[in-house]
Protein backbone atom coordinates (compact mmCIF):
# COMPACT_ATOMS: atom_id res chain seq x y z
CA UNK A 1 0.00 0.00 0.00
CA UNK A 2 1.39 3.40 -0.89
CA UNK A 3 1.87 5.12 2.44
CA UNK A 4 4.12 8.04 1.57
CA UNK A 5 2.64 11.31 2.86
CA UNK A 6 3.44 14.91 2.10
CA UNK A 7 2.43 17.87 4.22
CA UNK A 8 2.18 21.49 3.32
CA UNK A 9 1.38 24.30 5.70
CA UNK A 10 0.03 27.60 4.42
CA UNK A 11 -2.08 30.58 5.36
CA UNK A 12 -5.62 31.27 4.18
CA UNK A 13 -5.53 34.57 2.33
CA UNK A 14 -8.12 37.33 2.04
CA UNK A 15 -8.48 36.61 -1.69
CA UNK A 16 -9.27 32.94 -0.99
CA UNK A 17 -12.43 33.89 0.89
CA UNK A 18 -15.93 34.77 -0.24
CA UNK A 19 -18.59 37.11 1.17
CA UNK A 20 -19.46 34.49 3.82
CA UNK A 21 -15.92 35.10 5.11
CA UNK A 22 -14.84 31.52 4.39
CA UNK A 23 -12.70 29.93 1.69
CA UNK A 24 -14.60 29.75 -1.61
CA UNK A 25 -14.97 26.10 -2.63
CA UNK A 26 -13.01 26.21 -5.89
CA UNK A 27 -9.90 27.30 -3.98
CA UNK A 28 -9.77 23.93 -2.22
CA UNK A 29 -9.33 22.25 -5.59
CA UNK A 30 -6.41 24.60 -6.27
CA UNK A 31 -4.97 23.54 -2.92
CA UNK A 32 -5.38 19.86 -3.86
CA UNK A 33 -3.50 20.46 -7.09
CA UNK A 34 -0.68 22.10 -5.09
CA UNK A 35 -0.74 19.09 -2.76
CA UNK A 36 -0.35 16.58 -5.57
CA UNK A 37 2.65 18.39 -7.04
CA UNK A 38 4.36 18.60 -3.65
CA UNK A 39 3.60 14.92 -3.03
CA UNK A 40 5.13 13.83 -6.34
CA UNK A 41 8.12 16.12 -5.96
CA UNK A 42 8.80 14.78 -2.48
CA UNK A 43 8.26 11.11 -3.32
CA UNK A 44 10.11 11.11 -6.64
CA UNK A 45 12.73 13.79 -6.06
CA UNK A 46 11.80 15.38 -9.36
CA UNK A 47 10.75 19.02 -9.76
CA UNK A 48 7.11 19.31 -10.93
CA UNK A 49 8.07 21.16 -14.10
CA UNK A 50 10.52 18.34 -14.95
CA UNK A 51 8.13 15.45 -14.21
CA UNK A 52 6.85 15.03 -17.76
CA UNK A 53 10.35 15.12 -19.25
CA UNK A 54 11.90 12.70 -16.76
CA UNK A 55 9.19 10.05 -17.20
CA UNK A 56 8.38 10.60 -20.88
CA UNK A 57 4.75 11.53 -20.17
CA UNK A 58 2.61 14.50 -21.09
CA UNK A 59 1.45 14.88 -17.50
CA UNK A 60 -0.86 13.50 -14.84
CA UNK A 61 -4.24 14.92 -15.89
CA UNK A 62 -7.19 14.90 -13.56
CA UNK A 63 -10.21 12.82 -14.52
CA UNK A 64 -12.20 13.04 -11.32
CA UNK A 65 -12.18 15.28 -8.25
CA UNK A 66 -14.35 15.51 -5.18
CA UNK A 67 -14.44 17.12 -1.78
CA UNK A 68 -16.48 17.04 1.39
CA UNK A 69 -16.57 20.32 3.27
CA UNK A 70 -16.81 19.55 6.98
CA UNK A 71 -15.79 22.85 8.55
CA UNK A 72 -14.94 26.28 7.16
CA UNK A 73 -11.47 27.79 6.81
CA UNK A 74 -11.18 31.53 7.36
CA UNK A 75 -8.86 34.42 6.52
CA UNK A 76 -5.64 34.11 8.50
CA UNK A 77 -6.09 30.44 9.43
CA UNK A 78 -2.84 28.52 9.27
CA UNK A 79 -3.84 25.23 7.72
CA UNK A 80 -2.12 21.97 6.91
CA UNK A 81 -2.73 19.93 3.80
CA UNK A 82 -1.78 16.26 3.91
CA UNK A 83 -1.66 14.43 0.58
CA UNK A 84 -0.99 10.78 -0.26
CA UNK A 85 -1.70 8.35 -3.06
CA UNK A 86 -4.46 6.15 -1.76
CA UNK A 87 -4.29 3.61 -4.55
CA UNK A 88 -2.31 3.00 -7.72
CA UNK A 89 -4.18 1.15 -10.44
CA UNK A 90 -2.65 0.10 -13.77
CA UNK A 91 -2.56 3.54 -15.38
CA UNK A 92 -4.40 5.76 -12.94
CA UNK A 93 -4.25 6.59 -9.26
CA UNK A 94 -6.21 8.27 -6.48
CA UNK A 95 -4.74 11.05 -4.38
CA UNK A 96 -6.32 11.73 -1.01
CA UNK A 97 -6.10 15.23 0.45
CA UNK A 98 -6.96 16.23 3.98
CA UNK A 99 -7.05 19.84 5.06
CA UNK A 100 -6.64 20.35 8.78
CA UNK A 101 -7.88 23.61 10.27
CA UNK A 102 -7.49 24.37 13.99
CA UNK A 103 -6.69 20.74 14.71
CA UNK A 104 -9.70 19.22 12.97
CA UNK A 105 -10.35 17.78 9.53
CA UNK A 106 -12.07 20.57 7.59
CA UNK A 107 -11.99 19.31 4.01
CA UNK A 108 -11.60 15.77 2.76
CA UNK A 109 -10.73 15.57 -0.92
CA UNK A 110 -9.86 13.07 -3.58
CA UNK A 111 -8.43 13.34 -7.08
CA UNK A 112 -8.19 10.61 -9.69
CA UNK A 113 -5.38 11.20 -12.13
CA UNK A 114 -4.02 9.38 -15.15
CA UNK A 115 -0.41 8.64 -16.09
CA UNK A 116 -0.66 10.01 -19.62
CA UNK A 117 1.35 9.93 -22.81
CA UNK A 118 0.64 11.28 -26.28
CA UNK A 119 -1.37 8.95 -28.44
CA UNK A 120 0.98 7.78 -31.22
CA UNK A 121 -1.95 7.42 -33.63
CA UNK A 122 -3.22 10.95 -32.92
CA UNK A 123 -0.71 13.28 -31.20
CA UNK A 124 -3.47 15.76 -30.37
CA UNK A 125 -4.86 13.18 -27.95
CA UNK A 126 -3.46 11.69 -24.80
CA UNK A 127 -3.84 8.16 -23.54
CA UNK A 128 -3.44 6.39 -20.23
CA UNK A 129 -0.21 4.41 -19.84
CA UNK A 130 0.89 2.01 -17.09
CA UNK A 131 2.42 3.76 -14.09
CA UNK A 132 6.06 2.55 -13.91
CA UNK A 133 6.87 0.16 -11.08
CA UNK A 134 9.72 2.40 -9.94
CA UNK A 135 7.28 5.27 -9.51
CA UNK A 136 4.89 3.18 -7.43
CA UNK A 137 7.77 1.88 -5.33
CA UNK A 138 8.74 5.41 -4.29
CA UNK A 139 5.38 5.85 -2.59
CA UNK A 140 5.99 2.83 -0.35
CA UNK A 141 8.12 3.69 2.62
CA UNK B 1 -39.08 14.90 -9.33
CA UNK B 2 -37.57 18.36 -9.73
CA UNK B 3 -37.12 18.81 -13.46
CA UNK B 4 -36.53 22.54 -13.80
CA UNK B 5 -33.38 23.21 -15.81
CA UNK B 6 -31.32 26.35 -16.28
CA UNK B 7 -28.82 26.92 -19.05
CA UNK B 8 -25.97 29.35 -19.26
CA UNK B 9 -23.73 29.88 -22.25
CA UNK B 10 -20.32 31.44 -21.86
CA UNK B 11 -16.86 31.61 -23.37
CA UNK B 12 -13.76 29.94 -22.04
CA UNK B 13 -11.26 32.69 -21.28
CA UNK B 14 -7.46 32.74 -21.50
CA UNK B 15 -7.25 33.16 -17.74
CA UNK B 16 -9.36 30.02 -17.17
CA UNK B 17 -6.72 27.86 -18.84
CA UNK B 18 -3.49 26.30 -17.57
CA UNK B 19 -0.17 25.53 -19.27
CA UNK B 20 -1.72 22.45 -20.89
CA UNK B 21 -3.97 24.92 -22.74
CA UNK B 22 -7.13 23.59 -21.11
CA UNK B 23 -9.41 24.86 -18.36
CA UNK B 24 -7.78 24.40 -14.95
CA UNK B 25 -9.94 22.10 -12.84
CA UNK B 26 -10.82 24.52 -10.04
CA UNK B 27 -12.49 26.81 -12.56
CA UNK B 28 -15.18 24.20 -13.23
CA UNK B 29 -16.22 24.44 -9.59
CA UNK B 30 -16.53 28.21 -10.04
CA UNK B 31 -18.72 27.53 -13.06
CA UNK B 32 -20.89 25.14 -11.02
CA UNK B 33 -21.37 27.82 -8.39
CA UNK B 34 -22.47 30.25 -11.14
CA UNK B 35 -24.83 27.58 -12.40
CA UNK B 36 -26.49 27.07 -9.05
CA UNK B 37 -27.14 30.78 -8.59
CA UNK B 38 -28.63 31.09 -12.07
CA UNK B 39 -30.75 28.01 -11.44
CA UNK B 40 -32.17 29.37 -8.19
CA UNK B 41 -32.71 32.83 -9.62
CA UNK B 42 -34.57 31.40 -12.60
CA UNK B 43 -36.66 28.91 -10.62
CA UNK B 44 -37.53 31.19 -7.71
CA UNK B 45 -37.57 34.58 -9.41
CA UNK B 46 -35.36 35.96 -6.64
CA UNK B 47 -32.03 37.68 -7.23
CA UNK B 48 -29.13 35.68 -5.74
CA UNK B 49 -28.09 38.50 -3.44
CA UNK B 50 -31.68 38.64 -2.10
CA UNK B 51 -32.13 34.88 -1.61
CA UNK B 52 -31.05 34.78 2.01
CA UNK B 53 -33.26 37.74 2.96
CA UNK B 54 -36.37 36.52 1.15
CA UNK B 55 -36.27 33.04 2.69
CA UNK B 56 -34.83 33.92 6.08
CA UNK B 57 -31.75 31.78 5.62
CA UNK B 58 -28.04 32.48 5.87
CA UNK B 59 -27.42 30.83 2.52
CA UNK B 60 -27.10 27.52 0.71
CA UNK B 61 -23.59 26.40 1.70
CA UNK B 62 -21.85 23.60 -0.11
CA UNK B 63 -21.09 20.43 1.82
CA UNK B 64 -19.93 18.22 -1.03
CA UNK B 65 -18.78 18.76 -4.61
CA UNK B 66 -17.49 16.45 -7.30
CA UNK B 67 -16.74 16.40 -11.01
CA UNK B 68 -15.75 13.97 -13.69
CA UNK B 69 -13.64 15.47 -16.47
CA UNK B 70 -14.49 13.68 -19.70
CA UNK B 71 -13.09 16.04 -22.32
CA UNK B 72 -11.10 19.27 -22.15
CA UNK B 73 -12.44 22.79 -22.71
CA UNK B 74 -10.07 25.25 -24.40
CA UNK B 75 -9.56 29.00 -24.77
CA UNK B 76 -12.30 30.44 -26.96
CA UNK B 77 -14.67 27.49 -26.67
CA UNK B 78 -18.27 28.58 -26.34
CA UNK B 79 -19.68 26.22 -23.77
CA UNK B 80 -23.08 25.56 -22.24
CA UNK B 81 -23.69 24.76 -18.61
CA UNK B 82 -26.93 23.02 -17.72
CA UNK B 83 -27.88 22.91 -14.04
CA UNK B 84 -30.78 21.27 -12.23
CA UNK B 85 -31.65 20.06 -8.77
CA UNK B 86 -31.43 16.30 -8.97
CA UNK B 87 -32.96 15.64 -5.58
CA UNK B 88 -34.36 17.57 -2.67
CA UNK B 89 -34.00 15.89 0.70
CA UNK B 90 -35.38 17.27 3.97
CA UNK B 91 -32.84 20.06 4.43
CA UNK B 92 -30.30 19.47 1.70
CA UNK B 93 -30.30 18.99 -2.05
CA UNK B 94 -28.12 17.87 -4.93
CA UNK B 95 -27.46 20.07 -7.94
CA UNK B 96 -26.29 18.39 -11.12
CA UNK B 97 -24.19 20.37 -13.59
CA UNK B 98 -23.33 19.34 -17.11
CA UNK B 99 -20.88 21.29 -19.23
CA UNK B 100 -21.29 20.79 -22.94
CA UNK B 101 -18.32 21.57 -25.19
CA UNK B 102 -18.53 21.22 -28.97
CA UNK B 103 -21.73 19.22 -28.66
CA UNK B 104 -20.47 16.65 -26.17
CA UNK B 105 -20.59 16.30 -22.40
CA UNK B 106 -17.18 17.47 -21.19
CA UNK B 107 -17.67 17.79 -17.43
CA UNK B 108 -20.24 16.16 -15.24
CA UNK B 109 -20.54 17.75 -11.81
CA UNK B 110 -22.54 17.55 -8.64
CA UNK B 111 -22.91 19.78 -5.62
CA UNK B 112 -24.65 18.96 -2.35
CA UNK B 113 -25.90 22.04 -0.57
CA UNK B 114 -27.74 22.73 2.64
CA UNK B 115 -30.65 25.07 3.32
CA UNK B 116 -29.08 26.83 6.26
CA UNK B 117 -30.14 29.16 9.04
CA UNK B 118 -28.27 30.58 12.00
CA UNK B 119 -28.20 28.32 15.01
CA UNK B 120 -30.32 30.04 17.67
CA UNK B 121 -28.21 28.49 20.42
CA UNK B 122 -24.93 29.69 18.87
CA UNK B 123 -25.29 32.40 16.22
CA UNK B 124 -21.71 31.84 15.04
CA UNK B 125 -22.84 28.47 13.71
CA UNK B 126 -25.27 27.52 11.00
CA UNK B 127 -27.64 24.59 10.94
CA UNK B 128 -29.60 22.74 8.28
CA UNK B 129 -33.29 23.60 8.10
CA UNK B 130 -36.10 21.99 6.08
CA UNK B 131 -36.32 23.30 2.52
CA UNK B 132 -39.75 25.01 2.25
CA UNK B 133 -42.37 23.17 0.19
CA UNK B 134 -42.93 26.29 -1.94
CA UNK B 135 -39.28 26.31 -2.89
CA UNK B 136 -39.32 22.66 -3.92
CA UNK B 137 -42.53 23.21 -5.88
CA UNK B 138 -40.86 25.85 -8.06
CA UNK B 139 -38.43 23.27 -9.37
CA UNK B 140 -41.24 21.06 -10.66
CA UNK B 141 -42.53 22.21 -14.01
CA UNK C 1 -7.18 57.93 -33.29
CA UNK C 2 -8.41 54.39 -32.68
CA UNK C 3 -12.02 54.80 -31.62
CA UNK C 4 -13.41 51.30 -31.96
CA UNK C 5 -15.14 50.23 -28.74
CA UNK C 6 -16.28 46.86 -27.50
CA UNK C 7 -18.77 46.29 -24.73
CA UNK C 8 -19.36 43.25 -22.62
CA UNK C 9 -22.09 42.83 -20.05
CA UNK C 10 -21.79 40.26 -17.30
CA UNK C 11 -22.85 39.45 -13.77
CA UNK C 12 -20.71 39.70 -10.68
CA UNK C 13 -20.52 36.23 -9.17
CA UNK C 14 -20.29 35.09 -5.56
CA UNK C 15 -16.83 33.68 -6.22
CA UNK C 16 -15.60 37.05 -7.52
CA UNK C 17 -16.22 38.66 -4.13
CA UNK C 18 -14.17 38.77 -0.94
CA UNK C 19 -15.14 38.92 2.75
CA UNK C 20 -15.92 42.64 2.39
CA UNK C 21 -18.68 41.53 0.01
CA UNK C 22 -17.12 43.28 -2.97
CA UNK C 23 -15.18 42.10 -6.00
CA UNK C 24 -11.62 41.15 -5.03
CA UNK C 25 -9.19 43.39 -6.90
CA UNK C 26 -7.38 40.71 -8.93
CA UNK C 27 -10.66 39.77 -10.60
CA UNK C 28 -10.83 43.14 -12.32
CA UNK C 29 -7.58 42.32 -14.11
CA UNK C 30 -9.18 39.06 -15.28
CA UNK C 31 -12.09 41.13 -16.56
CA UNK C 32 -9.70 43.44 -18.41
CA UNK C 33 -8.08 40.46 -20.10
CA UNK C 34 -11.54 39.27 -21.20
CA UNK C 35 -12.22 42.76 -22.48
CA UNK C 36 -9.10 42.89 -24.59
CA UNK C 37 -9.87 39.56 -26.26
CA UNK C 38 -13.42 40.61 -27.04
CA UNK C 39 -12.15 43.93 -28.39
CA UNK C 40 -9.65 42.28 -30.73
CA UNK C 41 -12.12 39.63 -31.84
CA UNK C 42 -14.72 42.27 -32.63
CA UNK C 43 -12.36 44.69 -34.36
CA UNK C 44 -10.41 42.12 -36.36
CA UNK C 45 -13.03 39.45 -36.93
CA UNK C 46 -10.57 36.81 -35.75
CA UNK C 47 -11.25 34.35 -32.92
CA UNK C 48 -8.90 34.93 -29.97
CA UNK C 49 -7.44 31.44 -30.19
CA UNK C 50 -6.64 32.06 -33.88
CA UNK C 51 -5.11 35.53 -33.44
CA UNK C 52 -1.51 34.37 -33.13
CA UNK C 53 -1.77 32.09 -36.16
CA UNK C 54 -3.50 34.62 -38.41
CA UNK C 55 -0.98 37.39 -37.74
CA UNK C 56 2.15 35.26 -37.29
CA UNK C 57 2.72 36.42 -33.73
CA UNK C 58 3.19 34.59 -30.44
CA UNK C 59 0.61 36.78 -28.75
CA UNK C 60 -0.07 40.18 -27.25
CA UNK C 61 1.63 39.88 -23.85
CA UNK C 62 0.97 42.38 -21.11
CA UNK C 63 3.84 44.56 -19.96
CA UNK C 64 1.97 46.98 -17.73
CA UNK C 65 -1.45 47.04 -16.05
CA UNK C 66 -3.14 49.44 -13.70
CA UNK C 67 -6.53 50.20 -12.23
CA UNK C 68 -8.24 52.84 -10.13
CA UNK C 69 -11.05 51.53 -7.96
CA UNK C 70 -13.67 54.24 -7.65
CA UNK C 71 -16.69 52.31 -6.41
CA UNK C 72 -17.26 48.70 -5.40
CA UNK C 73 -19.02 46.03 -7.45
CA UNK C 74 -21.09 43.50 -5.50
CA UNK C 75 -22.51 40.00 -5.92
CA UNK C 76 -25.34 40.05 -8.43
CA UNK C 77 -24.46 43.41 -9.99
CA UNK C 78 -24.91 43.43 -13.73
CA UNK C 79 -21.93 45.36 -14.97
CA UNK C 80 -20.70 46.60 -18.32
CA UNK C 81 -17.09 46.60 -19.41
CA UNK C 82 -16.11 48.96 -22.21
CA UNK C 83 -12.72 48.40 -23.83
CA UNK C 84 -10.87 50.33 -26.52
CA UNK C 85 -7.31 50.83 -27.72
CA UNK C 86 -6.35 54.24 -26.50
CA UNK C 87 -3.12 54.47 -28.46
CA UNK C 88 -1.12 52.37 -30.88
CA UNK C 89 2.62 52.95 -30.78
CA UNK C 90 5.12 51.27 -33.10
CA UNK C 91 5.02 47.82 -31.51
CA UNK C 92 2.91 48.28 -28.40
CA UNK C 93 -0.49 49.68 -27.53
CA UNK C 94 -2.60 50.76 -24.59
CA UNK C 95 -6.04 49.32 -23.93
CA UNK C 96 -8.40 51.33 -21.76
CA UNK C 97 -11.08 49.50 -19.78
CA UNK C 98 -14.00 51.08 -17.98
CA UNK C 99 -16.29 49.09 -15.74
CA UNK C 100 -19.70 50.62 -15.26
CA UNK C 101 -21.69 49.57 -12.19
CA UNK C 102 -25.19 50.92 -11.54
CA UNK C 103 -24.66 53.63 -14.12
CA UNK C 104 -21.40 54.98 -12.77
CA UNK C 105 -17.74 54.38 -13.55
CA UNK C 106 -16.54 51.96 -10.88
CA UNK C 107 -13.15 50.85 -12.18
CA UNK C 108 -10.89 52.60 -14.64
CA UNK C 109 -8.17 50.33 -16.01
CA UNK C 110 -5.36 50.33 -18.49
CA UNK C 111 -3.21 47.62 -20.02
CA UNK C 112 -0.09 48.08 -22.12
CA UNK C 113 0.52 45.16 -24.45
CA UNK C 114 3.14 44.27 -27.01
CA UNK C 115 2.71 42.85 -30.52
CA UNK C 116 5.14 39.99 -30.06
CA UNK C 117 6.94 37.46 -32.22
CA UNK C 118 9.54 34.85 -31.40
CA UNK C 119 13.07 36.13 -31.36
CA UNK C 120 14.81 34.49 -34.36
CA UNK C 121 18.14 34.55 -32.51
CA UNK C 122 16.69 32.86 -29.38
CA UNK C 123 13.30 31.17 -29.88
CA UNK C 124 12.80 30.91 -26.12
CA UNK C 125 12.44 34.70 -26.07
CA UNK C 126 9.88 37.00 -27.59
CA UNK C 127 10.41 40.43 -29.08
CA UNK C 128 8.23 43.40 -29.92
CA UNK C 129 7.35 43.77 -33.59
CA UNK C 130 5.59 46.62 -35.42
CA UNK C 131 1.81 46.39 -35.25
CA UNK C 132 0.63 45.93 -38.88
CA UNK C 133 -1.07 48.92 -40.46
CA UNK C 134 -4.08 46.79 -41.38
CA UNK C 135 -4.57 45.90 -37.71
CA UNK C 136 -4.43 49.53 -36.61
CA UNK C 137 -6.83 50.50 -39.42
CA UNK C 138 -9.48 48.12 -38.07
CA UNK C 139 -9.65 50.09 -34.83
CA UNK C 140 -10.53 53.30 -36.66
CA UNK C 141 -14.21 53.49 -37.48
CA UNK D 1 10.80 57.41 5.58
CA UNK D 2 9.12 54.07 6.19
CA UNK D 3 11.80 51.49 5.54
CA UNK D 4 10.37 48.35 7.09
CA UNK D 5 10.42 45.48 4.59
CA UNK D 6 8.70 42.11 4.59
CA UNK D 7 9.71 39.17 2.45
CA UNK D 8 7.72 36.13 1.46
CA UNK D 9 9.02 33.18 -0.50
CA UNK D 10 6.65 30.91 -2.35
CA UNK D 11 6.38 28.57 -5.31
CA UNK D 12 4.65 29.31 -8.59
CA UNK D 13 1.89 26.72 -8.99
CA UNK D 14 0.47 25.06 -12.09
CA UNK D 15 -2.86 26.77 -11.48
CA UNK D 16 -1.19 30.21 -11.43
CA UNK D 17 -0.07 29.80 -15.05
CA UNK D 18 -1.83 30.36 -18.35
CA UNK D 19 -1.52 28.66 -21.75
CA UNK D 20 1.68 30.62 -22.44
CA UNK D 21 3.13 28.69 -19.50
CA UNK D 22 3.66 31.82 -17.41
CA UNK D 23 1.85 33.33 -14.44
CA UNK D 24 -1.44 34.91 -15.53
CA UNK D 25 -1.34 38.62 -14.74
CA UNK D 26 -4.23 38.77 -12.26
CA UNK D 27 -2.37 36.35 -9.98
CA UNK D 28 0.33 38.94 -9.35
CA UNK D 29 -2.31 41.22 -7.83
CA UNK D 30 -3.31 38.34 -5.53
CA UNK D 31 0.35 38.03 -4.57
CA UNK D 32 0.53 41.77 -3.83
CA UNK D 33 -2.48 41.47 -1.55
CA UNK D 34 -0.75 38.61 0.29
CA UNK D 35 2.34 40.78 0.54
CA UNK D 36 0.49 43.68 2.10
CA UNK D 37 -1.08 41.50 4.78
CA UNK D 38 2.27 39.92 5.65
CA UNK D 39 3.86 43.37 5.76
CA UNK D 40 1.25 44.75 8.15
CA UNK D 41 1.28 41.65 10.32
CA UNK D 42 5.05 41.78 10.60
CA UNK D 43 5.29 45.52 11.20
CA UNK D 44 2.38 45.81 13.62
CA UNK D 45 2.43 42.42 15.30
CA UNK D 46 -1.29 42.08 14.67
CA UNK D 47 -2.88 39.17 12.82
CA UNK D 48 -4.51 40.30 9.55
CA UNK D 49 -7.96 39.12 10.62
CA UNK D 50 -7.62 41.18 13.82
CA UNK D 51 -6.32 44.37 12.17
CA UNK D 52 -9.71 46.03 11.77
CA UNK D 53 -10.73 45.29 15.36
CA UNK D 54 -7.45 46.40 16.96
CA UNK D 55 -7.40 49.75 15.16
CA UNK D 56 -11.14 50.43 14.97
CA UNK D 57 -11.18 50.51 11.18
CA UNK D 58 -13.20 48.66 8.59
CA UNK D 59 -10.06 47.75 6.66
CA UNK D 60 -7.41 49.04 4.30
CA UNK D 61 -9.24 49.01 0.95
CA UNK D 62 -7.37 49.34 -2.30
CA UNK D 63 -8.01 52.42 -4.42
CA UNK D 64 -5.30 52.01 -7.01
CA UNK D 65 -3.06 49.15 -8.19
CA UNK D 66 -0.48 48.81 -10.91
CA UNK D 67 2.24 46.49 -12.10
CA UNK D 68 5.02 46.38 -14.65
CA UNK D 69 5.80 42.92 -15.95
CA UNK D 70 9.51 42.76 -16.74
CA UNK D 71 10.12 39.02 -16.93
CA UNK D 72 7.87 35.97 -16.73
CA UNK D 73 7.49 33.62 -13.77
CA UNK D 74 6.91 29.95 -14.57
CA UNK D 75 5.51 26.81 -12.93
CA UNK D 76 7.87 25.61 -10.21
CA UNK D 77 9.79 28.88 -9.88
CA UNK D 78 10.60 29.69 -6.29
CA UNK D 79 10.04 33.41 -6.08
CA UNK D 80 10.45 36.09 -3.45
CA UNK D 81 8.07 38.94 -2.88
CA UNK D 82 9.37 42.00 -1.06
CA UNK D 83 6.81 44.51 0.19
CA UNK D 84 7.20 47.85 1.91
CA UNK D 85 5.21 51.01 2.45
CA UNK D 86 6.78 53.55 0.14
CA UNK D 87 4.90 56.54 1.52
CA UNK D 88 2.33 57.30 4.18
CA UNK D 89 0.08 60.25 3.44
CA UNK D 90 -2.55 61.60 5.82
CA UNK D 91 -5.11 58.83 5.35
CA UNK D 92 -3.69 56.73 2.55
CA UNK D 93 -0.43 54.98 1.74
CA UNK D 94 1.45 53.33 -1.10
CA UNK D 95 2.76 49.80 -0.85
CA UNK D 96 5.55 48.79 -3.20
CA UNK D 97 5.90 45.14 -4.17
CA UNK D 98 8.85 43.58 -5.97
CA UNK D 99 8.77 40.01 -7.19
CA UNK D 100 12.19 38.47 -7.67
CA UNK D 101 12.46 35.49 -9.99
CA UNK D 102 15.79 33.73 -10.57
CA UNK D 103 17.67 36.63 -9.02
CA UNK D 104 16.12 39.37 -11.13
CA UNK D 105 13.22 41.77 -10.68
CA UNK D 106 10.34 40.22 -12.63
CA UNK D 107 7.34 42.27 -11.51
CA UNK D 108 7.29 45.71 -9.99
CA UNK D 109 3.96 46.58 -8.37
CA UNK D 110 2.30 49.29 -6.38
CA UNK D 111 -0.92 49.50 -4.39
CA UNK D 112 -2.52 52.59 -2.94
CA UNK D 113 -4.69 51.85 0.07
CA UNK D 114 -6.83 53.85 2.42
CA UNK D 115 -7.07 53.70 6.22
CA UNK D 116 -10.85 53.41 6.34
CA UNK D 117 -13.60 53.68 8.91
CA UNK D 118 -17.36 53.57 8.62
CA UNK D 119 -18.94 56.86 7.74
CA UNK D 120 -20.93 57.93 10.84
CA UNK D 121 -23.47 59.74 8.65
CA UNK D 122 -24.03 56.72 6.40
CA UNK D 123 -22.77 53.39 7.82
CA UNK D 124 -23.09 51.74 4.41
CA UNK D 125 -20.19 53.90 3.25
CA UNK D 126 -16.58 54.05 4.32
CA UNK D 127 -14.38 57.08 4.62
CA UNK D 128 -10.66 57.72 4.77
CA UNK D 129 -9.31 58.47 8.24
CA UNK D 130 -5.85 59.63 9.34
CA UNK D 131 -3.36 56.79 9.74
CA UNK D 132 -2.39 56.77 13.47
CA UNK D 133 1.10 57.99 14.28
CA UNK D 134 1.85 54.79 16.17
CA UNK D 135 1.11 52.77 13.03
CA UNK D 136 3.41 54.88 10.88
CA UNK D 137 6.13 54.66 13.52
CA UNK D 138 6.16 50.85 13.31
CA UNK D 139 7.26 51.04 9.69
CA UNK D 140 10.35 53.07 10.58
CA UNK D 141 13.19 50.86 11.78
Amino acid sequence: MPNFLSRRQFTIEWGHCDPAGIVFNSRFFEFFDWGTWVLFETALGVKPAALAGVFGITGIPLVDASARFLAPARFGDIVELTSRVKEFRRSSFDVEHQLIVRGALAVDGRETRVWATRDAADPSRIKATPVPEEVIARFQV
